[in-house]
This record gives structure tokens, sequence and C-alpha cells, in this order.
């Protein structure tokens, strides 16, 4: 293997004596580095003490508890060390994400040896204390933990839940043209579908306007126990199989690995400028071909060879820790103080303890450190978006009539689509500093109207039929894989950008862990005043269960609320506008939001209008409020109270409540609307909850409350769990009872309709209300009977009756 | 494009002429079935009457609401009727997987037309009525939804939630040699992550063994509104690609697309022979490259070619329905009409309304029907497992001491390990009937045992070093994609097999919603009595949160209890055994249920062990009980109720209630363990819910109860939400805080561990014991100052101190 010469480094007449001898000290150079990065790495796993070795190693100086992974360990020190080399050669403004977040004993060593982590743990000095502490401090309690995490300099990804490094690292580089983020993927993650088809995502990379991914997957064979698949493969298979995808791929695996992927580092590098470049000066390659490297080391290299008779090295039994009982076992201990000593400590550090300033020398200064790239600091890097005036956006709701009287909920229209209004604002306003990541649902979610102003943004060559589709500035990525869509929004947010993921309710669950691993980060994250906080992650769940009657059961689970919930109550929000206004006055404050995880819930079929903008604002400020103009109790001693909780259950609890107007006028009713979903919790539990003379004010200390819940019951059972006198409440939702059908059917099949709630609440109010307790049964008879003669009416046509479809407030 | 001539057909002696006459009418009869099955498909999304087209058509002849999905529907269509000729001329055992099951109009239009319709909806004859009646019921009210579902027979798969169809076809043809299952995955669907993994599968199947899976992507270039990545790639990419994955691929695409398809069957199914005989004959092909098709049509080929102005055939307007306003717009139905009559109705039915015998003829018969194939009905063909005594695996828990007492608690075994031994022989006792799918966590997981009898199933070759990996056998499938692993399993199962998924708990949320949409599938399943119940869905849950302290926070999840608690109560089952012995008699018990996901957590670190087979068969067969030798209440009246949910907060109860036992003798504690999770559910919401007075028995009705469960305490709650008085329950759990760092600190940092019970105990139990009471504050500071001494001690040694590794409760 002949290293390339470079041609620029050398003047017009190169000499290639020189370049040959340049490229060997490099090496050489390179060689010594990684001997020192190997030996920070398994000191980490094994000692508390004696951490140079300048003492015959006895029990003593070995960790009592032996966490880590070595396996994965040596591979990340040679690419490290190499992109270090890159960066310096080139100036090149680059980080790396790495996959195999369990090898961060590597990261740590490069970390230490670059002094990014000095930046930040100003104790890790150069000598032998700030030395025996960085060593010790891993895996240990209040130290390091085993895996990268965000108080690791440099980090974005924390590679635990494995699957998400490639799409973080794409999503990290849009809008970013000056960015190339290398990203390791083990051959174990590439196992997992979210790896599989983020792969693809070049495919969604203008090489003008953004960065660009290095990707390296690294085989070295074996996951925790087993084979790999891709470790399996020829190397004619994995050529394929990348080419396919549309890479141009360099195996790296030759004996003399550093030569190897000295070269092929150059090589990807200038691959990348060169597309680039041809983008930039505006003849942009058609599908251009980005470069990959494929490099096959073995697992664990230069770690113990064999133990007891097993192979370690090249094995699946260097993945954690290869000798397990080096405390114990003097013959364990022997060899692993061979295996360390085989580094030479004693010639990579100096007597004082700092390590030897050539080794040093070979590492980027400033923010060309990889743990000190500003990009790895998204909360910095952020600036707040522009956002519009909501007035612009207004939906009027409430028509002057020639008798001056106002009528709210006569009007019918999509939320969504209002919203639409508003996010083409955003994007007007912002046009390289928000994105919307679908996985093809922006259209059928309503949103459609944003290709007004801008389009899909796909590189793949496209019809000229193909509408909303280009190569250039569209701030809209459309795939069909929720698992894309949530990485690259991750890589986004945490570079300092803002976005937004739509998508249809039911299929939200798809990337529940992404999301849990992600609320983790941010959580840890708060630990560290150096990390900003980043833009809040959005979720907008639009074609929600209760008008999926069309596609099915497949398409109705409300799951994904719960799961936003289960999260760290300081990070999670809730939100289920009741109608446009307070869709696009939610949505405006989750994009001024940062470090949160805002899930908004919002359906996208017409539907009445409730509050102006003005209200709207009040309202969700509010989190919940009475509305009065819908309420029968005169704001005092309602007999019972109904409370809308989503969309389309407060279409049906207004509907109740204007017919019990009529209907049972004596029956005192208090309408409540919930948007903020957390207000619901005790104060204690959650920073949103009502304080106790709060939620008394809004649902009374002791009246019947009837709840009808867009999602599962369950769900408020656990907010309102520990609020006094719950046998009062009697909460509807979504009970698993789905089909295609009509939408009343849905609402009927889950009991949550307009005539169930009028049934709970003339028994309920009927206790305390001898006039109600009067007609109660003959009234609910009635309601079952209304009920009945619905259900055989959608039975013989196949749609809603007149009386349902065509229903108003006014 | 040429025919291939099949030379068994015709004798020795090929008369090319008479070949080619065959095929010519073979096409030709093909052309006509697909006008049928097209005809069939178009008409029941639209028409309600006049379902000939008899009469002209007029607006009361059309659905008032028009559902479901026209673009991929002749593609179906035309992949139906190629199979049907495949079956037909080979006698093959196939079946059908439609990955896009929205496609559902085209699978039912051929289920009437073989009549498998009829065998379980009599009604839906060959005639006007039986006609009209089909047509009309799709997309109905009470008749078949817009997607596949159960209620369709030949349905293993609904393809509903996308990215599942490839890993599920899979699962089925494992065990079953005869089988061939063909899997439509949708250009949509192969930009999912599941999917785009799903392509190893082959990986994992024994040619001899297994049967086969006729993989066709089928391209039709648009999802719901935009491009597919796939449909955009070049014919050399997808090349490329394909032959990557490992595939032989032929590209189906040709002007005359029944001819192309009809000759790239007969090569699949005959290389699919060519690979399993020589594996059946012994000499098996390594590395065998399986074959596949990739189908280009254009997406609602033969539908309406343009309406207003704009394409509809060929674009992604076709995907759903392509003329909305039939009914009240002339123009688009004059379009519609032509489109119906394209196909020529009148030449496809008889005068009686039936199609024409020549076009039924085109179809399989009995059990050869797609819509009848035997293992599309896996109840039916399931066999229960052979399961070993359960004694047998009994671990010695009682030790009779010379004095005669008992000891419990005094030995620390790993439960998972313990289970293994079962294991292992329910694989010896059921060697081709039961599999074990894993995300390569076997040994992680403590399960290797099962080694001793049984090895990995992969395919690749592997190096002679590595261990328990064969080509032939093995039971055990580790990949690292939990996807995979549910597809399979889910095929598996859903063909009749039993089968257990270990893993991670943190990784289980990886597939949340494949199991909501599994679950969905069982509960819609029991509404068809000839859908008999398959075996149950086991999820084995283990590396626990409170024993992944070493690998941290992103390793800390028990969110997976709380997804399945969110499926249809019928349905779903959490059991949280609190040691080997019940983690055995439930796993036991799981394996004989049929029709239920079945969720089982289980720590795999040494830990105390508590009741003997006998008792741990009564416990779990209670789903909770008080532990007497643990209590000092005498069986009445305690001061406080500590419950242990889960074996490590069980742990931490019996340590509270030893060390009360010791310090507090006055404080009458009584110690109850509750190992099914559902018996706290109220009777009315779960069938396994205790009543009223068992609840009272167990936790008596006024006293304070101490909950330590292993997840969030919110789960709790909303499980014992609507049982009186409950303020006086105190829920510990899992607070997501977490990191890397020792056991204990994870009970701490979460307020679960002994001393927050004991302290949590006295403050409780003070309450009505006035003797308690008398020392309590003085009681709680010491365990404060015990407390914060743990912690000085961990912070210094990483490790906890020896008082609580050391702890026994004898």
């Amino acid at each position: 293997m002949t290293v390339t010469p470079i041609k620029t480094q050398f003047g017009p007449e190169i000499d290639v004596g020189q370049v040959r001898e340049h490229n060997r000290k490099q090496l050489e150079a390179i060689a010594r580095y990684r001997r020192a990065a190997n030996y920070l790495a398994a000191a980490q796993i094994y000692l508390k003490d004696n951490v140079l070795l300048r003492d015959p190693l006895q029990p003593e100086h070995i960790k009592d508890r032996l966490l880590g992974h070595w396996g994965t360990t040596p591979g990340i020190n040679l690419i490290y060390a190499h992109l270090n080399r890159l960066i310096r050669r080139y100036d090149v403004n680059l980080f790396l994400v790495t996959g195999p977040g369990h090898g961060a004993p590597a990261n740590l060593a490069n970390l230490y040896l670059e002094g990014s982590l000095q930046e930040f743990y100003p104790e890790l000095t150069f000598d032998a204390a700030g030395l025996h502490d960085f060593i010790k401090r891993f895996s240990w309690p209040g130290g390091f933990p085993s895996h990268l995490y965000p108080g690791i300099p440099g980090t974005i990804h924390e590679g635990g839940e494995l699957g998400y490094a490639l799409a973080t690292s794409f999503g990290a580089v849009m809008d970013n043209p000056d960015l190339i983020v290398t990203c390791i993927v083990g051959d174990g993650e590439s196992e997992t579908g979210p790896t599989a088809t983020a792969w693809h995502s070049y495919k969604y990379i203008d090489p003008a306007e953004s960065g660009a991914v290095l990707p390296i997957l690294h085989l070295n064979q074996y996951k925790i126990s087993s084979r790999t698949i891709y470790g399996s493969m020829s190397d004619e298979d994995l050529l394929h199989l990348f080419s396919g995808y549309g890479y141009q791929v360099r195996i790296v695996g030759d004996d003399d690995l550093d030569a190897d992927l000295y070269a092929s580092m150059d090589w990807a590098y200038q691959e990348i400028c060169r597309i680039q470049q041809a983008a930039r000066s505006g003849e942009p390659i058609a599908q251009p071909r980005w470069p990959m490297l494929i490099l096959r080391s073995p697992k664990g290299l230069s770690g113990i060879e064999e133990l007891h008779g097993e192979p370690i090295e090249g094995s699946y039994r260097s993945h954690q820790v290869p000798a397990k009982h080096v405390k114990s076992q003097e013959g364990e201990r022997q060899k692993l103080e061979r295996w360390l000593r085989s580094y030479g400590p004693e010639d990579l550090f100096d007597e004082s303890g700092a390590p030897e300033p050539d080794i040093l020398a070979l590492c980027p200064q400033g923010d060309r450190r990889m743990g000190c790239n500003p990009y790895t600091f998204g909360g910095r890097m952020r600036e707040a978006l522009n956002l519009p005036d909501l007035f612009e956006s207004e939906v009027p709701v409430e028509r002057q009539e020639t008798d001056g009287t106002c009528k709210r909920g006569d009007r019918q229209l999509g939320n969504t689509e209002q919203l639409a209004k508003y996010l083409k604002q955003v994007i007007a306003l912002n046009p390289q500093n928000f994105r919307i990541f679908s996985p093809d649902e922006l259209e059928s979610n309503r949103l459609g109207e944003v290709f007004d102003l801008t389009q899909r943004n796909f590189q793949w060559p496209t019809d000229a039929d193909d509408e909303n589709i280009g190569s250039h500035g569209g701030r809209v990525l459309e795939v069909l894989s929720e698992h894309n869509c949530q990485g690259w929004l991750q890589g986004y947010l945490l570079t300092g950008r803002h976005g937004l993921f739509p998508s249809y309710e039911a299929f939200l669950g798809i990337v529940t862990t992404m999301m849990d691993q992600y609320a983790k980060f941010v959580k840890v994250s708060k630990e560290f005043p150096w990390r900003l906080p980043v833009a809040s992650l959005n979720y907008l769940e639009s074609s929600t269960l209760w008008r999926q009657e069309h596609n099915g059961f497949s398409h109705q689970n409300p799951s994904f609320l719960n799961s936003v919930l289960d999260q760290k109550a300081e990070f999670a929000r809730v939100y289920l506008p009741p109608d446009a206004n307070c869709l696009i006055s939610t949505l405006d404050h989750c994009l001024q939001s940062t470090g949160y995880v805002n899930l908004v819930v919002a359906n996208k079929n017409p539907m009445p209008q409730w509050l102006s903008m003005e209200e709207a604002i009040a309202h969700c400020r509010a989190g919940a409020s009475v509305w009065p103009w819908a309420s029968t109790d005169d704001g005092v001693d309602p007999d019972v109270v109904l409370v809308g909780i989503g969309d389309v259950p407060t279409v049906e609890v207004l509907a109740a409540a204007h017919i019990l107007r009529s209907q049972m006028p004596h029956l005192r009713v208090r309408v409540v609307n919930v948007t903020d979903l957390l207000v619901l919790e005790e104060q204690s539990e959650h920073p949103h909850g009502l304080d106790a003379d709060m939620f008394e004010a809004l649902l009374t200390s002791d009246r019947p409350v009837i709840v009808n819940f867009h999602g599962y019951p369950s769900l408020i059972e656990q907010l309102i769990f520990g609020r006094p006198n719950l046998d009062r409440f009697h909460i509807n939702g979504y009970r698993e009872e789905g089909n295609t059908t009509t939408p009343f059917d849905m609402l009927v099949r889950n009991r949550a309709s307009r005539y169930h709630l009028i049934m709970q609440a003339i028994r309920l109010g009927s206790r305390r209300n001898s006039r109600v307790a009067a007609h109660a049964n003959d009234r609910v008879r009635h309601y079952e009977y209304v009920l009945a003669e619905h259900s055989k009416y959608i039975c013989e046509n196949g749609v809603d009756p007149a009386e349902i479809t065509n229903w108003q407030w006014c």
C-alpha cells in the first residue's frame, strides 16, 4: 500500500522521496499516538492506582468492579488518530459521531490527550494527579459512565441504544456546509433496521447547502457473543451493497492498517471536496457518489491474545472486559500487566506524568479539536427563530351577526390546514434555520400549503411531472422512515437548529425508544452548564385516531402520548389544543421553547372553531379553562363538570352541553377544556401542575367530573392520581375499539360520544338535582334509543346521520 | 421477451411450437383473469349498486363515502394471477403476504374469485346477490375494512403499519420446508428501517429445514404524495444493492408485463427448488443466492389516465381514490364509468352474475387456494408444546438445617440462568416446534446453557473458532435487530409454532408499535371462530434496569411494561416473578397459553431465592400472596403493608422487613409479593383483577401500603385507580434517575432502597402504633445517616458496602 502523495503540500515540483519520507514520519507518529490512546483506554477499564505502571501491578491498583468495553476501543482510537491528522492537514471543520458509544474509553483517551477534557474538567491536567483522576473516574460512581453521555465534550450521540448514529450524523450536517461529520457504524449497529435505511440519507443532502458525512463501517466481526452479518459478508457483497446504496466504497483492511487508512482518508476527503466544489460552483454532479470507508480490524486489536487457552483478540471475548479476574488471579493479572506494558507507558509519558510533547503535537488546536467543535455544543450555536405575528394567522371564529350575537363553532375548518399558513411564514422568516421532517405524510396531514413557499428536498432525479420536489433549499424532508426523520431531526437540533416532526399519530410510536433516549440526553445535558439548551424536539401528531375511521384499527393508536409522559416531568410537555387558534398559539410556544420534548396533538379534518386568537393565547397560557359561554352553571355550583381534552372529544363535550342546555335546562353543567395535559398532575409532580386551589376552582372539590379524553383513559388516571376525591372522576377515552367505520361510530364504539356524555351527566347530575332526577330515567332511555337509531342508520347507509355531520354549536 | 419453456410439461421431446402456443394461451387467460380482478377491485371502491354496470352509472349507485386505495391494487392483482398460475402448474404450497395491506380490494377480488371468501362468508356466492353483497361491503361499517385484517382469509399480516411484511414472511416459512411465502414489498415500505434489514433474513434460513420466501419488490414509483427512494433508483443500483444483500435479482418491467412475470416466476420457483434440493440431498450450496423479483409497474395501472388535466395513472394521484367526486360531478362519473367498462364486465360475468367458468378455472383448488392455505390458519396448525416437569428444574430454596429451621434467601442464584435449564428441556422435547428469537443477547441474559443442546442458526460461513453457530437445526436466532426478531416470531406463531423473545428490558421498546399491531391482530382474530388462537407471544425482559448500573442511563428503561398494558386487557399479561422457581413456573404457564401477549420480567444477576417450586406454583397461580414467613403481623392487623413487585424491588422489601423485625420489633409489618401485575386492576377492568374482598384480604382496607415496584410508579397508579382509599398507597419505583453506578446507588437515586422503605414504614406505621411513634424520629434520622454513609462509601470505593452485597435473609 503506498500513500497517495498530496500535491498541495510540497509546491509545484514534487519530490517523491520527500513525500515518502513525510508520510513515513507521519505514520510513525500516528502509531505512537495510538499506543498512548490505547494505553489510556485500557488503563481506564482496569486501574484505580499506579496508573503509569511505575510500580509492579498489584491487586490494590485494580478497580473493584471492572466495567467497560474494550473490543471496539482500538478501532475508535485508530480512526480518531487519523481524523486528527486529517483535520490538521487540511484544517477541516470535523467531528466524530461514535455509533458504538460503549467505546467511551477510546473517546475519553483522545479527549484527554487533545486537552478538550481539561476545558470542562480543569482538574484533569497533564500531570500525575490529573492522569490518576482521569483514569480512575471512568465507570466510577459520580465519574464518567461506561458509555458516551452529554458530560463528555464533543458528544451529540450516546450510542447506548444502537441504530441511530448515521441518521443523527446526517441531520448534523444539514445547513452546515463547512462541516464534515465522520460516523463510525459498528457491525453490530449495522444489523439494525434504522441504520440499514439511514444509508440512503445522502439522497437528501444538497452538497451546496449542507456539509458531508463520512461513514466508516467498522467491521470487527463480532457482536457481544456472536458473529455479525456484515462481518461475515465478502468484500464483493459489501461493495455491491454499498454501491447500490449510492456510495463509492473503499475497504480498508490491509496488513498495514495505518498506511491504508491514511491514504483512504485523504481520498475520501478529496472526494467530498470534489462533490461539494462542483455543486457550489454551479456545475453539480448528478447523483454524486459520496465516499465511504469499510474498515476491517480485529476486535480488541493489541489486547490480550489468549487467556485460559481461548482466543481473546479478534474474538467476541474481547467485547467487554477481556480478563475479568485480574484482581484475584495472579495469572490474569500478569497477562494484563504484559498487555499494558506492551504500549510502553514509560516512553509515552514524561517524569511528571504528562504525555510527551510530540504526542500532544498530533492533536488539532482550539476549536478544531473534535471535543471542542462548536457544532457539538448546539445550545451555543442556536439562534432563536424569527416567529411571525400570531394574529396574522388568526382564524376568525366569532361572527358578528346582524342581531349582535356572537356565534362560535359555526365554521368547520381543518386545524392543521390553518397551522400550515403559520408554518409557511415560519419558513419564510427562517430560510436556513428550520426544517420539517415528515414520513411522507405532509400533504395527508394537510400541511401541504407550505409548498407554496418551499419544496421537498430530494437529490435523486425526479420526473418533470413531480411536484414540490427539488434539489436546492427545500425545507421539507419526506421519507417513509420515522427512524430517519427522528435521527435527522436530532442531529439538526443538537447542532443548533430548529425543526418540526409531523406524523400520523399511530406511527410516532415507531420512534418511542429513540425519543426515550433523546429525552435522557436532554435530561443529563442539563447537568452541564457548558451545554446550553438546544431547541425543543417538537412533534405534531395528526391524522389522529378518531378520524382514522377510514384506515381502520391499525391506524388508531394514541400510545405515544403515554410514552412522552413516561419521561422525566421536567422535560416532557403534551398539548391537545381544541381548535386552530389554540393549535397555532401552542406551536408558537413550542417553537420558542428549549430543552423539552413537546408533543402536540391535532386533528386534520374540518371541525368547529371555538376561540379567537386572543382567547386562545389566554387559554393556552392557563393550560385549562372553564368555557363560560358553553356552561350553564353561571360560574358556581355546577351539578356536573364536563371536561374535554383533545379536539374531537371536545366537540362531543360541546355537543352534549348544547343538547343538555335545551333538553335538560335545569341541569347545571360546567364545561372545561384542558389543552395542556400536564396541568392535571399535582404541582409537586410537574411544573405545569395546578395547585390544589386552582384545581378546585376549575373542577370543584366534590362535583362529578366527566372527562372526555383523546387517548387511553388510564393516562388521565395516572395524572390525577394523588388528587383528592378521585371517585368523582369518570374518564372516557379510547378503549382500543376500532375498525373501518364512520367517525361517529368510532366514538360510539369507545363510549365517548355526545350521547354517552349526556347519559353520564344526567345520571350523575340527578344525584343532587331533584328536578333532573325526576326525568332522568326517561331521558337516558331516550338517548339510548337515539344511539340505537343512529347505529342502524350507519349500517344501512355507510355514513353518519345528518344530525351528527351537520351539527353546529350556534 | 420469450417465455422459458417448461421441460417437464410436454414429455421428453419438446415441440417448440406447442410450447409457444401453450404459453400464449396461458398469457391470454391470465390477462382476462386480471381484467376480472381489476374490475372487482375498482368496483369495491366505488359502487354500492348496479355492480355489474348493467345500467348506466348513476349517482345513487355510488357509495356515499369513498374509502380505499387503488394505486397498489393492479400490481397485486397482477402478482396474484401469476401466483395462481404457478401454484396450479407445479402444485405449490404457497401463500401471499401483502406488504401494502391497503391494497385489500385486490386481495378481496382474488379471494372472491377463488371461492375462499365463500368458505367463510357463505353469502358471498357466485351470483348477482353474492356479488352485490361482496362489492358493497368493502369499507362499509360492519363490512370489510379498507385494509387487510384477520377477517380476510389467507391473511397473516395486515400491512397497516408498514415495514414488517418481509420479516413476517421469513418467520412463516421457518420449520415449514414445503412452504413458499411470496411477499410483496411496496416501494413505500422498502424505505422503512425494519424492511431494510429484513432483506438479510435468508442468512438465517436453512434450505433443508425451512421453506422459502420469494420477495417481490413492487416499484410503482410513488408513496402517498411523493417519489419513493427505490422507485428513483436505477436498475444498476438496484441490482447492486440486492446482489449485495445476497440475492439473484430479476427485474420485471418489460412492455409485456405478463410475459415477463410469467417467465420470471418460473425462474424463481426453479431456483428455489434447486437450492432446496441441493440442501436436502446433502450437497448444500454454500451461501445460496436466493431469487427475488423487482417488479416495475405504473401506479394505478389500467385506471383513469388523467383527470382535470392532471395525470392519474402512473402518478401518486392514484394512491387512494383516484376520482373523489364521482357522485356529485358528472364529468368524473363518466370517467369512472369508462374506466370500469374498459374491463368489459359483460364479458367477464354471466347472466346470473357469476364469473365466467374459464376465469374461475384459473384459480387453484381446495387448500391450494391462497386464501385457504392451511398455514395461514396457524391456530389450526398449532400443536401444543411438550413441556417438561417443572420440578426437574426446581431450585432448592429451603435448606433443612440441623436445628430443623428453614432458611430462605441464603443462596444467590441468577434467575434467568435457572430458567435456561428449563428452556433446554423445552428445546429437547420440541425439536421443530419452538424457537428462541434474540437480539444477540442470549449469553448476556444468561440463557447460554441452552447451547448445551442447540446452537445459533446462521447460514453464513463462520470461523472454525466460532461457538454455538451452525447451519442446521439450531433453535436460536440471534440478530441485532429487535424488528427482525419480532417479525420472524410473529410469522412463526401465526403459522402455528411457539417461541420466546428474550431481550434487554431497555430495548424491547424498539418494537412497541409492532407489538401494538400484533395485539390488534390477535384481538380482531378472536371475532372469527375459524381462526383458532395461536400460541401466545412471549417476551422475556432481562438485563433489567436495576442491574444495568454498569451500562448506564441508556440501558435503564422499563417503558415496555406500560406499552403492553396499553393493550386491550383481554390480551395482555405482565408477570414479575420474584425468584427463579416463580420465573420457571410463570414461563411454563406462558408457553401453554394461547392468544396473549405475555411479558415476563426477570433479573439475570445472582439474587436470593425465596419459594420452593410448590410454593412458587401456588403463588403464581394466585398472582399475589402474603408472605407470612416474612411478615410480623401474624396475618392480622398490620401497621403497614410492604408490597414487592419485581425481583430486585422485592429483595429490598425483604431486606427492609428483616431489619425492621430486629430493629423495630413492635411494628407490625405485612409483606406481600405481587407476581401477576394485573391482579391489581379491578375485576371489571381485567379478568385477572382481584375482587374487592380478595384485594382487601391481601392489602387490608385501610392500612398504609408501601409499594416497591420495578417500573414507573405511574403504572401502579393507573392499575389501582378505582380501588377505594387510594391515599393510603405510597408507590416507589423507577423515577427515571440513572447512570453508571453501583446497584445499590441505583435504588438510592430512585428512592426505592430498603432504607427508604424502612423510613416510610416507620413514619406511616407510627401513626397508629404509639410504641413505634416513640422512637420514630430517632430511627428515621438513623437511617438517613446510614444512607449518607453508604453513599460516601460508594463514592470512595466504587462498590457497594459489604452490608448491602453480603446481605442475606436468613
